[in-house]
């Protein structure tokens, strides 16, 4: 019925009753197990003018009646991977409480620092995880495992480490090239037929993946970012012809800059990857901002770190050790190009710089992402002691479903410059829809 | 192909053109106007084992390229109704800003206190809007129109009203009674002959309404419940069998309550209206709580305002003037019980009782449920615009849509005991599935 | 030099060189030791129509280059006793990093629920505190050894106990009460001939204390009763006669009170217990409440906790565990008065009555209050190191200093009705200086 | 009786009754004029070893039953200069208010973007100010009138102006530099013969004034800091060899820095100008930052922005606007010798370096320092009626006092690098007292 080429690959056929003690009953005011059955469908935008389309179908997570795993024979390992975001600690102590308290597991380890604490030359730094290391760290931010970019692609010692330790459960907390090494670990832990199951939590605090409602940490960062933007906005009116210039996280995705200045009502001008413009021109950014000036007397200006690549002198090729592609620092550009164009004109003005990205992407997670999370861990652990493998745990339409890693990474999630969010964006700045020359 | 019986009244074709300047282009990078033939699903659950059904669609809000009223005829009035909301201001300010700079609506009427202010008998309390007075407002709690309960029946009066003041929009922010009240308005303009378009805006803190993803403000009201359930844990844990004890809103819905409890991962026992429990008896509420305190000498309890009324005294019939029926103090009632329960077994405690409600409702909106509010308002103006009328505008799948108001008012979205949500708080908690005696 | 009769009690000379290492040179960069000699001026208020006075001097606090215990042999305890209060986790937790790192003593124990975990009923109920229990608890309120009233005069007991384990360094975290039995303590100790240093670290959310620049905690707790007011205030606004009556700590003293309505700027009447009033009359508290709500519809109220006992019912004679007289609710006194006086005269109204208390002694210290604490601590270490008895630590014109408990309880800190405090209140609230009828 | 040789200027004898009604009884529950013969002491430090000395006496500041100018022929001008501080709008505010209400003048002035508001060239940039202009303003951070630096020097054209405009009192906002100018143009007044008050209210984020116990908005900025902070050590702690590095405002004293360190205790190493270090050598700062490294794997450093100015390339000789010397930026050199340091010993080490000067700037006064910012202002307003003139309202020992700008404008208050402040941070920091190479 479903119109997707993916399905969830499993170790095999559950056998084991699950030591949760749920119900199959209705009405009797007894939680129900989750059965096999259950789908969600994804796509729920439907245009009357054209032909009905089947339906793409997730198929549900939770906690199934039979469990592929005998508690008593699970090894568990967490691993943390790429950049900071709210929540990384939350997600942790929910697979851990999830594994201990629910399903009896008791042989825990967390990797330290990201994949490299699987490799030999870091002296496979990992350490066993009790309740003591879990107990209230989701009111801190960050991971108590640590994390670093890369290493993804060092599959065969991974799995020497899986097997030589004894680890049948792998949650793998990280982003789209994150994602893809734990696709990587799954395909080479099947070619060997070891019964591991690769587990992935979405981690990107840009909020661009496909197949996830939003990323957790997503609405925090939005609010820290609306507290640097709101700083902005003082600075700028505190001085005469003043420039708030605010930077913040999307690579790709302008996510976090949108929410932010719809949130916000006192961004002038958002740039975002999604959409190209121009500095110079009568329509350009430059002559755009200096009318703005004119007027008001002040501007505010919210940029992703990803945008307007295309102005940004060459910048050498290769990429981060996450295999993210080098981005130009869009913001030191700005700052730059702004300087000298009302330099030029002989005109005063002030650019005061903001680059929150560090306070933001530490924090903890706030009430309602620290809840995703939590119900995220907890999810993540049902759907291996399923024995299901290589997929990823995510929330469409507000319900947890099970995604195939290979179908969360195939395409990224980005804002439809014609879609209703950024025409709001729009209407909420007052900028023009291009900023064409 | 929809399954609803309900359609949307309108109040005659759209035949002006939107002063919006959008696109009907894909690729062009410009907004595009909402189409009449555009839906989103609702339903989205899919069991297959059981027979496909027809999808149940509601209309996609937004933007269309013709309208219905001439910009220069519109005059608007806006109404909040019922307790107040984190977020209310928000949604006026957006009314007012879309009105104004997208559609050029000059002549905006706030109406002062809720459907009080319609009546003669309190001076037809109203007053002009402009833009001055929304420019900060939503950076503090409450509204600035003030609101009341009751006089939502007063239908002749408020349709007289609108007509002698001609007032061709209304649109009316409340929760349940208050869009009965709007829809007894749109059925009376519409026997008239009237061409006014009654647009509500759903509010419910407890988040209780079935046709809206989730209510505007809930979010913010969980976080500061998060803060006063803290409290509770610490008081709770600062004296020897310490019992926190904090009364949360949710007349007929226990998921502030419930989302509260999976943020503090402080709470032992949460206690909702959809949940029955008994005081009494091995299994229940009391023993529960007795052992608990001689494991660790210290419990949080949570509770929604509507939990236990079958335990209560009688409560006198009747109603308060939004029309919802009279409840018992459940806070009260527990602290009394649990105090003599423990003073007959000359067990020493302390409970420490928090009510915060006051403090919740009157906070400004945090950021996501600010963005929420913003496009909202924005919405329900398009909605206007576009001659709709008996609606609410609701976010379905982080889609905005339009709802008939007869709809969103048939049935009372309320925490499914067997369902996932309650399923992982009784996790969180510990507490029994069911306290049953 | 000093005209205070009150000397300072020690056990003895210092003969020991102190583990810190600082310097007795200026100029060298290094910190110095605190000398005996060194003294600050207490009154610093001058009339310069009157004659000169001797001035009052206070001891200076801080590390002594000798001191009276040989580190090794140091046992110390800590106890916190009385309502919770934002900073104790702070000076627990600086106590125990000073002892440890900065002295080096090892034997530390922590007293369970105040003064009652000396108790052989109670099972003497104590812990022994390593690092490991003070890592990160001054991010979260109350305190980790938990707290009660009463017990304080149980005085053979606890210097039995103090023998019996012992410890001869006594930390007492409290108020007025728990330091009269903190003294009575010490001189127990001075009768036996012991050498037991017992030192008392004054804490009053009240700010209360004679002897003390402003309690810690007290900072804190404005700043979270301003969050209360503010919803008051909203609350108010919110409905068409709305009143907002908001009850905050100040058994004897309005310091909470008043600054809080210093800080909000939207309060209309604070009612303390320095200020008699009435309610009665023209120049009644109803009356001017009455009038206000003719001219702006809304009104905002702050009482003390222990304002107007004068006027409430006859409260039973006797007191609270901890020795404080018994309280009548003046909030919910006024409350009911407010009511039924409006009633009386047929205006519509309604009050909004918040009691914060909780939320606010729960709350972690802010960063003043935390530095506040943790300097706080380690001077009282210094104190007891040194062999000083019967002494608080507090900190008077910015400086930390050694007061004689007998002095500090000696007189309770008050606001001066005819002071600058009060009367930048009462300009801030435009109430009359005195509502006398 | 005092030793100090300076008096505060006044403009004539005060002959005018006060419009603001007190008392001058004690015991009538009635606040109390301030009389001109309250006094109090400024140096409370005593060494008994040494001879008593005279002591130094500063004025009280207040309300006075007479005053110098007849509130209907005031004109008062306010302005404020230099960098945005926390606390700008409370004292603008305040100020208005209690013209506004207490001594009943209505003809205000409130100069735009600083002293450059003053100048012809720039359009005599002024505004009425209206209690419209107020209202909450407190509640948002930065100033209502713009700031700006320099400009000081023009005292000429800035009397022409006041005399021009019929300003009788101007009070100027500002840091050292500025109150240099509000010197200048009280002089100059005075050399005129006009009769014009200028008041100084001292603003310096970095607490550097002598002759103020804290400047306001210091407090705030800390608790912010300590924000910061707490991100730099999650970050830090969140990678293999993490380095957090913050830069805090902190020109030329470290109180910033040093508060900071006090409050987060997570912080290792704090840099002050106070203080000199040395980068190399085996006590050197680099090799104690390494050995911290080897120890616990992530490190976190504060510094002030004008620590370790020796260490650095020469900056260009002159200053900025406001007279400030320039600085090299400490932060940047830091992180560039940190980072090849370990480069050159290939230790892997990543450095977070996070800057939150602006954010931190333009935040809005906590509860506390509202609460000061509201008296300072009034205080200054009761002295410029009294005729004062040439002088600042400084808090000292928590008392309002009137302090010469001379005397305010002589030295600069710095940590004392023996003292208990800088001795409790080398405590809670491990550091050295001394990184001497």
């Amino acid at each position: 019925m479903s119109s997707f080429d993916f399905a969830i690959p499993t170790l095999g056929p559950c056998t084991t009753p699950s030591p949760i003690h749920l119900s199959r009953e209705k009405g009797d005011f007894i939680s129900d197990y989750v059965s096999d059955v259950q789908r969600v469908v994804y796509q729920v935008d439907v245009d009357l003018s054209q032909p009905p389309q089947a339906a793409d179908l997730l198929e549900a997570a939770g906690p199934r009646e039979m469990v592929y795993f005998d508690p008593a024979k699970v090894g568990a390992a967490i691993v943390t991977c790429g950049g900071l975001c709210p929540g990384l600690n939350d997600v942790i102590r929910s697979i851990v409480l999830c594994l201990w308290h629910r399903y009896g597991v008791r042989r825990l380890l967390g990797i330290r620092y990201g994949y490299r604490g699987f490799l030999k030359e870091f002296g496979f730094d990992a350490m066993a995880i009790t309740l003591d290391h879990v107990r209230d760290i989701h009111k801190q931010g960050g991971t108590i495992l640590g994390s670093s970019r890369g290493y993804g692609g060092r599959t065969q010692e991974i799995v020497d480490f899986l097997e030589q330790n004894s680890v049948n459960q792998l949650f793998v907390i990280g982003g789209d090239g994150t994602q893809r090494g734990a696709l990587a670990i799954c395909q080479e832990v099947m070619r060997r037929g070891s019964k591991i199951a690769i587990v992935g939590i979405p981690k990107t605090i840009d909020n661009d993946l496909s197949f996830v409602q939003r990323s957790f940490g997503f609405e925090t960062s939005v609010s820290l970012a609306v507290d640097a933007v709101a700083g902005a906005h003082i600075e700028a009116a505190g001085a005469y012809n003043g420039i708030g210039l605010v930077k913040l996280m999307g690579r790709e995705s302008g996510f976090i800059a949108a929410q932010t200045a719809l949130a916000c009502n006192d961004v002038n001008f958002v740039l975002i990857p999604e959409v190209p413009f121009v500095m110079q021109g009568e329509n350009g950014f430059l002559n755009l901002l200096e009318s703005r000036l004119k007027n008001r007397h002040h501007a505010v200006i919210v940029v992703s770190e990803g945008a307007g690549q295309h102005l940004l002198e060459q910048v050498p090729p290769g990429g981060d050790a996450s295999g993210n592609k080098k981005l130009g620092d869009v913001g030191v550009f700005l700052k730059r190009e702004i300087s000298q164009y009302f330099k030029s004109k002989a005109v005063e003005i002030g650019v005061k710089y903001i680059d929150p990205s560090y306070i933001i992407r530490s924090a903890p997670a706030n009430a309602n992402d620290s809840v995703y999370c939590t119900r995220l861990g907890a999810h993540s652990v049902h759907a291996a002691m399923s024995g299901r493998t290589g997929l990823i745990v995510s929330l469409i339409h507000d319900r947890f479903v099970h995604v195939p890693i290979k179908l969360a990474v195939s395409e990224r999630h980005v804002i439809d410059p014609e879609g209703s969010l950024w025409r709001d964006v729009i209407e909420a700045t007052g900028q023009p829809g291009l900023m064409s020359g």
